[in-house]
């Protein structure tokens, strides 16, 4: 894995394209040399004092005049001696100011470096660290705001809080190792199952929004499916509350399905579009079987429209099949409602069994029944509606099995079991505990983790 | 036009995109007490002094922490305060934190404003706010060499001791005009007549290297048009010096025209690649007539290239046609050079007269005769070799206008004509040059020249 070590890094840390600034970042004992032979700065800057100054290559030409600001460590981004150099944001600029920084004895900085070097320096913990990335990588405001708490610590801070209370817990149950089991006071047993009672309700407190926030994180993959006519591209509208579903693929240049994305309780929606793709005279596709098993495709949710003024067709028959042999949970959506009806609900329930079945009148941009089913079908209903804390796989995972170990521990103590059979449960709740915010984390863990981020952050 | 008034403006000032850094920016007399309402910041900041704060949006929501740093005016960018808010660099928390400042009364900036601002507020002259534009979208290093040391007024300082000469000499001039023209002493003159004949010398100095430093700020095209099997991929391969120009257009998708980018003393040279192009049923395509006008179309250089192993065919002389017809400079390139050789040098000029005709190997990536001869073509060769100056079309205009109007009053001068006379041209030099710096900068100019800047800069 990238190291920790003394080296100084450098990168680029603003997005790349042409803007008004530019950041270059440097961090590591050597910064302040380095910054100071790049822009020949002959006294000592101020700490996190903002110096004009001109950066200039080995020759002494001229590259740019920037910003520099020294923020030294420890009470820096990593830690260590931090050098930002805000300078003017053309990509031919920043390389070449990159460059001389590299050319004065900075090293480049690998995918995550900095985050990783201000968590291995206590900077902040790993839940915190993982924030930052979902911090820049937010597709919505409702998960940057889930990002943001967990960067502020609302996660770290429930996490360690319960974490703390099971390593009390083990410190009870080992003084207990003293005594006969069957001497061990039945208050003091009373006690151990109050505590671990508590910690799983704690523990699906935090979980009950989990799924929420990971969908508000991560997004879902909706699917509109259904014969022709009955309505798709309008249902899309008027879930998009725009006209953006209505892009013509060039014919003949693609076949791959078009996305368009809104917004559902601050979770991105991205609804697969095959609407818009040419006729074709293959006669499976024609019957629309193939477009069909292509939205359906990665689906998290599957949406069959009908068309209520219609009796039902066989090409609706073959496309509910295709949606009940899809795994994702399915929505029959009875579109045309303002039309004389020939379809009545249970038409739709008989079709596609177990599915939710809505009416919807898309061209009046009636689909409220639908965004509800969509609420309840990728897991935003039902949640609190407060601000999730939970929001990745990891840590759910993570807290899952924090509560399975101390749930094999309450058994093991209304068994009355030795103490030492407890702690094996509540040993591993505070391991699960500990990979969330990094006590517990592993080289190859953080190694996931860190290299999913971009250079320069 | 966008007005250097009070509004207090906010952009986001780094690209758009996922980086570690974003930064959010501010000028006006309120940009502090904007920065103190979104921060919460109870204390004033230290001017320059990188703070740690968190901006909350109206509801007291956290959005992101950042560093917040106040430049009080007139020693700041703009002249006017600014305050910077460098953030985690994801554009939903940049969005959002822009959000959280126009909510506290800011005003969207409009493209060019922070600079325009710059130039109102006496911070920069006109060309150094142009060189910020410049900067940002150098393409290549020695364009960004040539647009700092403009920012750092290099081009300001001569055009600006050129205009302070002018108006001493007409300060001199006017003062002969309390003379009667034949008492005017004959010394006075040819003061005049030298200090005219010394700034046409240096106009003309600083006009030498302005083609190659417009040639290495906006590049040139050139085309590299033939009969099929002459060996313009080869060609095209040995300039770019890497497989770059092997790009496989999906078939049937675009006939437009590639390009791949490769620097010839620090100007990109774009090649318009028509090679890859599918082959067609197309009679009249199929000879290359079409595909040839589409290389041909705004190249500012014309590359044919012919197979020196084989005597000419009817394609070679109706792409050579094409060529003559064609506004560019033209180079006839006998490739194949390493085969037993049917053509000669001279059978290329017949076929082009005027062109410069140079011989290639390009399997062996020689093409050095080549290179040379678009450096000639296109205003490279023949120049000091040292930086330009002069890199815009505004610039080399208005320089070429002084010196026009300049050599106006040197006939005058020459003529014995009454001072008035002679003061005429050199007042137009004057305005000229001070259209290079702003001094005499029109409203139109200046929204023509910000209006093509981004928003943030």
């Amino acid at each position: 894995m990238r190291t920790g070590d003394a080296d100084t890094i450098a990168a680029i840390a603003t997005p790349l394209g042409s803007g008004g600034v530019g950041v270059v970042r440097m961090s590591g004992a050597r910064a302040l040399a380095v910054a100071r032979q790049v822009t020949r700065l002959r006294r000592r800057p101020t700490p996190r004092y903002a110096h004009l100054t001109r950066v200039v290559d080995a020759e002494g030409a001229l590259v740019d005049e920037a910003l520099l600001l020294w923020m030294p460590g420890p009470r820096s981004y990593t830690g260590e001696d931090v050098v930002e150099l805000s300078c003017h944001g053309g990509p031919v600029v920043l390389r070449r100011v990159l460059d001389c920084l590299l050319a004065a004895g900075a090293h480049p900085a690998g995918p995550g470096e900095f985050t990783l070097r201000a968590f291995l320096n206590g900077r902040m913990d790993l839940a915190q660290a993982e924030a930052v990335a979902d911090l820049v990588a937010a597709p919505t405001p409702a998960a940057m705001t889930v990002a943001a708490n967990q960067l502020a610590g609302r996660l770290s801070d429930a996490v360690r809080e319960m974490r703390a209370a099971c390593v009390d817990l083990l410190a009870q149950l080992e003084a207990e190792v003293d005594f006969d089991e069957d001497d061990v006071p039945a208050a003091d047993r009373a006690e151990v199952a109050a505590t671990l009672a508590e910690l799983d309700r704690r523990l699906e407190a935090a979980l009950a929004s989990a799924r929420r926030g990971i969908v508000q994180r991560h997004g879902v993959r909706a699917a509109l499916v259904g014969s022709p006519n009955v309505g798709k591209s309008s249902l899309m509208n008027a879930l998009l509350s725009s006209d953006r579903a209505i892009v013509t693929a060039v014919p003949g240049t693609t076949r791959d399905v078009l996305e368009e994305t809104f917004e559902l309780d601050g979770a991105p929606i991205v609804l697969n579009d095959t609407a818009g793709l040419r006729a074709t005279s293959d006669p499976v596709e024609h019957l629309g079987v193939e477009r069909t098993a292509r939205a359906l495709e990665g689906a998290d949710v599957a949406v069959l429209v009908l068309d209520a003024s219609r009796p039902l067709l066989g090409n609706d028959a073959l496309a509910a099949a295709q949606v009940r042999r899809a795994a994702a949970p399915a929505i029959a959506a009875l579109n045309k409602r303002d039309l004389p009806q020939a379809l009545r609900p249970r038409d739709a329930a008989r079709l596609l069994p177990g599915a939710a079945v809505v009416e919807t009148t898309a061209l009046a941009n009636d689909v409220d029944e639908l965004r509800q089913a969509l609420r309840a079908a990728i897991g935003l209903a039902g949640a609190d509606g407060g601000l999730a804390m939970v929001a990745s796989v990891r840590h759910q995972d993570a807290l899952q099995r924090a509560r399975g170990e101390l749930a094999s521990a309450r058994r093991a103590a209304a068994d009355g079991e030795p103490s030492d059979f407890i702690s094996i449960g509540v040993r591993g709740a505070v391991d699960a505990l500990g990979e969330i915010t990094g006590e517990s984390a592993t080289e190859s863990l953080l190694d996931a983790i860190f290299s999913k981020f971009c250079i320069g952050k």
